[in-house]
């Protein structure tokens, strides 16, 4: 369907969604992620890469659909003697899922940058595409809310999203640079398309466009950018996304959508319910499309992916 | 029994046998355990304290006895899949031993020193009496052999002891110095005895003994010393004590002990099998006492460490 190759960019659970289905369409070698790494933190000395893990778990077929997170049919026995220590239970670790986590410390200890501890794992879960990490430099979302400044996690899983938001700001970003396999996968001239999943666009996406590299390399791309609307009749179908639309004072519709990621993005697609906003997607100068966008089954899953394959071979077309 | 407090220096399995016996003849708060930490290392970012542990599980009563290290009940879903990833798994971490690990890393994070991270895991523990580490300061015992030079844990788990030892080091045991823990229960007027548990001389006191502020703390004592032989009939309970001594040319005797510790012992606890040995060891100018120092039972321990503690007691009068 794709003659080239398929860049995505992509954060929490959503995201990974979009990239199971992506995986089902392509062959591996035609599917690289540029993966969030904003919500990124290191907690019991352990380097902590939520949005990696979501990817590489859901792709390795490991992931717990159910909760959201972590691995599928997981034991918690270190995490509840953790807390009859009296340690941090807060973040939700299970003993399989820590092992991951050993593993990837012991492998940036030995001087790895993430990127290649990654890939690492990866190969460990067999899992054939690249994820790229959207930089090897540490950039930490960071959530300016009535309760004062929050670290991503702090708001995230301690506060739930509950405190109302009035900034949020990616420390590091600035400083960030590419690393040499996200520059080659920008600059391969096999690549067709590149994909913003249907993430967070402040806490998943906006990370992304925060480094000045990754800025630049999409605002220069060859080919074209599709997203596809994380929101469906208004409501994100997971996670704050909606919420913060609110309290960052942001329409809740999908021409708002385009408006943000404007420079970034080519096409939208977007839910069917939401067809009828399509004219003002256009008229922010993205061309839109209309789709099912909800995934509840791997079917709904790759039947996105191939709409978005189609979508975006029809606008380098 | 002893009217006064105590002071354990131990390190391995046998000195932590012989401070439960000590922790069921005295009230909690007479007794003070100063504990190797030479054999301390980090590993897969977590904080290795294997002797304190040792002790800590031992006396909580949670020691794995059989293996002689770690947990009893312990699990193994984290190492196994660490296993699975690729990760280092020479070093055995059962899933609740790794949460006392975790806990360790986020106390010491949390700017604790070793002394305090021990506190408060023995207080987790329920453990009444003090673990105090020898140092708050890394000092790490490193062996010669004739593979090379080996960090201990290479030298003890990894190479299981084998290789033949010319040397021992404790690397930067001359720049540790006292914690103010340590310090006070050397000034404790309360103090009436000083015991150094039946642990390998070299791997186990000689670290204690190379950091300067304890070496002088001890040569100046005002309280009798007391230490337990670690040979049975020329050989040792267990682990490599017999076999350093050969390598290192040191004869199989406690006379041999007894000289080791000189300026530091005033009596040393022979087995009821080394009777003969006795005199050899006074002319050393170290008092000899005899009595069965093998401790297989809960028994044993007890009465190891009432006659340690009734002799003691003879040598102060």
């Amino acid at each position: 369907m794709s003659p080239g190759k398929v860049l995505a960019l992509t954060g929490g659970v959503g995201g990974a969604k979009l990239g199971l289905g992506l995986a089902h369409c392509l062959p591996p070698e035609a599917l690289t992620f540029v993966v969030n790494t904003g919500d990124d933190f290191e907690h019991l000395g352990l380097p902590i890469s939520p949005d990696l893990d979501t990817l590489l778990y859901t792709l390795a077929g490991e992931a717990n659909a159910a909760q959201g997170w972590g691995r599928e049919g997981e034991s918690w026995t270190t995490l509840e003697t953790l807390r009859a220590l009296g340690g941090a239970a807060w973040f939700q670790l299970g003993d399989r899922d820590l092992a991951l986590h050993l593993r990837r410390r012991e492998l940036l200890d030995q001087g790895a940058r993430l990127t290649e501890a990654t890939a690492a794992l990866a190969k460990a879960f067999r899992v054939p595409q690249a994820l790229l990490p959207m930089s090897d430099s540490p950039v930490r979302t960071q959530v300016t809310t009535e309760q004062g400044l929050l670290a991503f996690q702090e708001y995230f899983v301690r506060e739930r999203c509950a405190p109302a938001v009035s900034a949020i700001a990616y420390a590091g970003a600035e400083d960030a640079s590419l690393s040499p396999e996200l520059a080659a996968a920008f600059a391969d001239p096999a690549l067709s398309l590149i994909v913003l999943c249907p993430s967070n666009p402040f806490l998943s996406v906006a990370p992304l466009l925060a480094i000045p590299g990754l800025r630049a390399a999409l605002a220069a791309r060859r080919v074209p950018a599709v997203a596809i609307c994380p929101l469906v009749g208004g409501a994100a179908v997971k996670g704050p996304t909606a919420k913060l639309m609110d309290e960052l004072a942001m329409e809740r519709t999908p021409a708002a959508i385009a408006r943000y990621y404007d420079g970034f993005i080519d096409g939208l697609v977007l839910d069917q319910q939401d067809e009828a906003h399509a004219e003002a997607v256009r008229e922010t100068g993205v061309t839109p499309d209309v789709a099912p966008t909800l995934m509840l089954s791997l079917e709904d899953k790759i039947a996105l992916a191939e709409h978005t394959l189609r979508f975006g071979a029809a606008l380098s077309a």
